[in-house]
């Protein structure tokens, strides 16, 4: 529909992958660029309700002092990516959503995340209590301010330490209480879900950090009619694995080992570098295959920050495996690909996705998203074109 | 079922497909290996009647004058497959079915794959009627002989000169008369396919060349009952294309180009090598990537004779697409795998499926073995994950 | 020496190597840029008298029509090189040069090279002695125009078809005698390098095609005190063989095969495409690892035009070899370089130390320059190592 | 000389390094193999007196309950190496080598070597002096009883915990007083090598343990006239990495960061999959590229334990540099070898060339031997071109 206005709440506005995201918005809405990337852009969703690039509204939370031009200029520069005509063009819209940008919090973010925050009011000393009002206001306003139908949270920040949540974090009254809580360990990205979900807005946790994967938020969403998806946008390596292993399993061939090695070189390296965050980014990669083969190879994947690779993941993979009469074969792939550019076009497809379910009723947990994401939430297969069979389903579901 | 003797033919006999396919059904019989690779080994296949390793008995066709032991053999030395413990075992199996392969035919094969003729009887001037005679002679001696059941032909010769069928081959009636035609130029390929369908043998044809894949052909197949599947294994690179391609499709990536260089230097590496047996390969490699994405991106896909590489294959391929906002990025893949290992456990798993289609009283083309084909005869379609849910289905109808 | 002018001519004057030399030098002159890159800009020749960035003007022979900066745009805009502010910096620079270029001639270049000449003086009627004429008076106008103190003719036109110097080049006097054949078949890269070299002008050939390389010309330089150096530039693939064929050859590792795929898009890929212009490519590329190693492993080397690529040359050798106990081992690499961005650096490496040699007073083939060459002229060797060694010799040498 | 009977006493007799090179040894003896991959059976040694292949006699200390036929058909079935009929043929000369191994020691070799012990002598409870006084024993003993002319002592054990030396390492004299020390933390590796050394034996370290180099054991070396040469044999990656560290210097292109990830599967794996001993060869592995380019560009080595790899390690690097005008460009390589016949004729040329120099009277570290290692004692220099230079002057000059 042309004429309802939509808007993205990102957490982590200025970060490569919501900047990139802005200006693809603002690039198809003047003609600049094709829709190439997007999933929703293909014969599958012709004729369905979604949002076209002229409804969206872009503002978000960010704990970095920088801007949306700044950040599309420095991937410009240091990755070699977008054309420079395409952010003249763009500009305006740019400079335009960055009055939508307050601060963030790294109170929950772990040390690491901390370090990068330059905003003052991302580093007050506050209760979680305090946070999640905070940021509650700043999305009612954001709503207020730009005349928007609708508003969805779109968490696109660096990743968090890895968190179990206990006790606290298993119903509604539980988590409410416990906010109040001022020793309350609580991940920044589930407060950032919490605010949202409240006010009924939608939520996609593009990050393997905790969000709104835990029975409180999920209640909640439940209780206000909002949808969530879910975890972990399934950009390159692994979007190779959930092809991959599928062919080995109908195959019949086993897997020995498979190994995956990643390099590049932006922010979210850096924070990477930090092992306690790591380790959530590893596990999410890690556990795919076995999921799809049925049995346990022996896997390996690292990923390592090497500065010169700017936004240029770059995967090795070496899979080696058992064929016929015990007959050991290797299958290697070198992805080389830019990620705030693999991943925005699957932002910008779960925006709309999200939204066209929730204005359709629907809430809780979307499962016919599963092919984006990771860690799919509510779903236990891997294997990519199932997955996407799920997504099929539901397009054919919703148009008879 | 246990007791059911059922013959494989193979027209290529002591070539590395056919006999690692014949040591593969000794070992398994013998247990002395496991089921790894073959795809009706794994639990959809469950329960289904398919027949055992120790069902078949082995013949075939072949030029040159070998035995299956010295093929095996020089795999093992040459390509470093196969455990000695294993061959050993095996021996007894082995020489007894070197008593049931018969002289081919070169006449219609091409100048590359005649020079390779040793065996004096598949050198011999024979008219095509000749031929077919002497072919079906040798089936009917081999089902007689080895008191069998049912016997199956299956091409895994090396590749043909391309040939493209005129009217010749349009119909049972004219097909029948041009084989009394002592100028006509026919490919061995189809003679053995003929051969075998006027008696009701079952045919699968895992090579390029034409075999049963004219309309005349098929007519007499579903005069005589006969299933028929085809045509070229997908094995390893094209495999590989038919898995990502479709990847690329609905992440709406745009290819622009693909290519894929081949080498390897068994005695196949060696005919297509001659740039007139090479098309035909060529071709059934290069069609799917367009028929996957519905454009064409510029593709390259070259085979070339490596003496040092022996069995094993090697693919490098590099995919060059197009993201978000026109970024460029590239995916290579180097595949190394064995090249008759991949195919034999392919055949026999094709073996199985054909004969119990057989026995449940289909004909003609097996629409739902596309998975196994590069240029699956009667499918369109050349993406992996839906020519293999035509298997599953095919499965689930059978079971009800 | 800051107050010398020398003029650089380029054949193939707005093609992307020498546009890329020329925005080179005009960054390096105005501080845009560092000197990566470049081998004289090393330690080893620290003191010598090379000539500075400031000292050069640019001029030569094209047959499209276009123009320094247009080529850089289109190098930018394709292929994704170059800073925005550099171009911009070097405008004015590139704008003055375009006045020094004169049309070439296609007459003697083959039909492929043929279909791209643009400019009509350059596809004119004329026999060898006219083209020869009217490049020496071009050449002439340039020393005077600019009022240089030196011109040196630099050859980077795109590979012409092979040529094998019949009886007509074996002397000054015969090929004087054969330019007035109006019949005569002389490619036009030796009618450019005899006007440079009439008129005493230092002659480099960075390309397969023949140049200066037969007797006639040889002769000539000896006589007019010239300094030649030739051929074909060591850019990317075939540096790799000379770096590591040696390696294989010092640990006596016998190479079994060397594969090697290069693909690439750029001008030159499309008159490669041709085989005729092809051949003479691949046989500088392919004579160097027997050369190396003493004996002569399986080679095949491609160059395939892949149009996405534009100007990044991606290249993959396989190298199968056998170690200790006739074990066989694979080493593989992949090549992702820019060609004209190696390219041009190395063309401006060798204009500094032919004009330095010229200066010195030497003359005939600079075999010391060898390491900077596919086709070494006057050197046998092509072990890299040994080839620098040369010119590390030469240095201490002229430091005497 | 024939008649010469020469001794190698291998530390880590029955491990691969060791095993395959007595199967060597043994194979060219029997003229069951040619020389390919021993650096000095090429011609620039040709006519130096040399030690051939029939004077050698193999002794060694282990600590696993193996022989050396065992653990050749380990790699022969796991790994898919050496011909059946070679181990056949070399079965008697194996067993009869077995005779003269006896138990090393772990009491200094760290908890995760200390674990593979099986032989009760190696984990025996024994002063530092005790267990130099038994090996000693033990090599007088198989000198004595083999009637040798000569012993040399090679380490192929696998790599001990890094150990940095004290003050007690320093001179004879405290190295002696600190040897009575019964709480003495000295590394097993050192032990054997002094007690090589005290008996005038010659030294090869083909290890990045500790061995003899540390300021006592050297001055030891030179009183005893004793030739030492070290540490840790490059074999694979480092070698690659010695080969085009030089390119990139030599061409000016700067390297921006260079990824080297390792994967295999033997008993060296499993024992450097312990962090404290892999600490030592990450970091004989990493200091070569600045050492060759003069800066400290970004640098990442990883070896994983992947256990279906068994002996092949393979290693994928990523060299990520700039050239001219600032591009950034991209080599890669793929290294995929035997780590066990990779290394044994390394060994069988540092035995040859260290006894040939002990025999003209050198004594201490043989820096001409650089080339062979990763850690070269006494050399700067990690070029492998200019090593390899060393070992040609040193050639030349003992021809005078």
């Amino acid at each position: 529909m042309k004429n309802r206005r939509v808007g993205i709440w990102f957490i982590g506005a200025w970060g490569g992958v919501a900047s990139t995201a802005a200006l693809g918005l603002a690039a198809l809405k003047r003609n600049l660029t094709d829709s190439t990337a997007l999933v929703t852009a293909t014969s599958l969703f012709d004729g369905l309700d979604l949002d076209a690039a002229e409804n969206f509204v872009v503002g978000g939370h960010e704990i970095r002092d920088s801007s949306f031009l700044q950040a599309i200029t420095e991937l410009h520069q240091r990755s070699n990516v977008f054309e420079a005509s395409v952010i003249e063009g763009c500009k305006e819209d740019l400079a335009a959503w960055n009055a939508n940008v307050r601060p963030g919090s790294v109170v929950g973010s772990g040390g690491t995340i901390g370090k990068l925050a330059e905003l003052p009011g991302a580093c007050k000393t506050e209760s979680p209590r305090e946070i999640v009002e905070r940021f509650t206001a700043d999305l009612a306003d954001f709503k207020k301010r730009e005349k928007l139908d609708e508003v969805i949270v779109v968490s696109v920040a660096s990743t968090e330490p890895a968190c179990v949540p206990d006790a606290n974090f298993e119903s509604v009254a539980k988590f409410k209480a416990y906010l109040d809580n001022v020793a309350a360990v609580i991940p920044t990205s589930s407060l950032y879900a919490w605010a949202g979900i409240s006010l009924g807005f939608a939520y996609v946790n593009f990050t393997p950090s905790l969000g709104a994967s835990f029975p409180a938020a999920l209640e909640l969403a439940r209780e206000k009619g909002v949808c969530v998806a879910g975890k972990d946008g399934k950009t390159g390596e692994t979007l190779m694995k959930s092809v991959l292993a599928p062919m080995f399993a109908l195959r019949n061939l086993r897997i020995l080992s498979w190994v995956g090695h990643n390099i590049f070189g932006n922010r979210d390296g850096l924070v990477l570098d930090d092992p306690v965050n790591k380790e959530s980014k590893i596990k999410t990669k890690d556990q795919l295959i076995q999921q799809v083969v049925g049995y346990k190879p022996q896997t390996l994947v690292t990923i390592e920050y090497i500065e010169s690779m700017d936004d240029w993941k770059t995967a090795w993979n070496h899979i080696h495996y058992k064929g016929f009469l015990g007959t050991k074969m290797i299958l290697q792939f070198i992805w080389q690909g830019c990620d705030s550019l693999l991943a925005a076009p699957l932002v910008l497809d779960l925006v709309r996705l999200t939204l066209f379910a929730q204005r359709r009723g629907e809430s809780g947990v979307l499962q016919h998203l599963a092919c984006f994401f990771k860690s799919p939430m509510g779903v236990e297969g891997h294997d990519f074109f199932r997955q996407f069979t799920l997504l099929e389903e539901y397009v054919k579901m919703v148009r008879k």
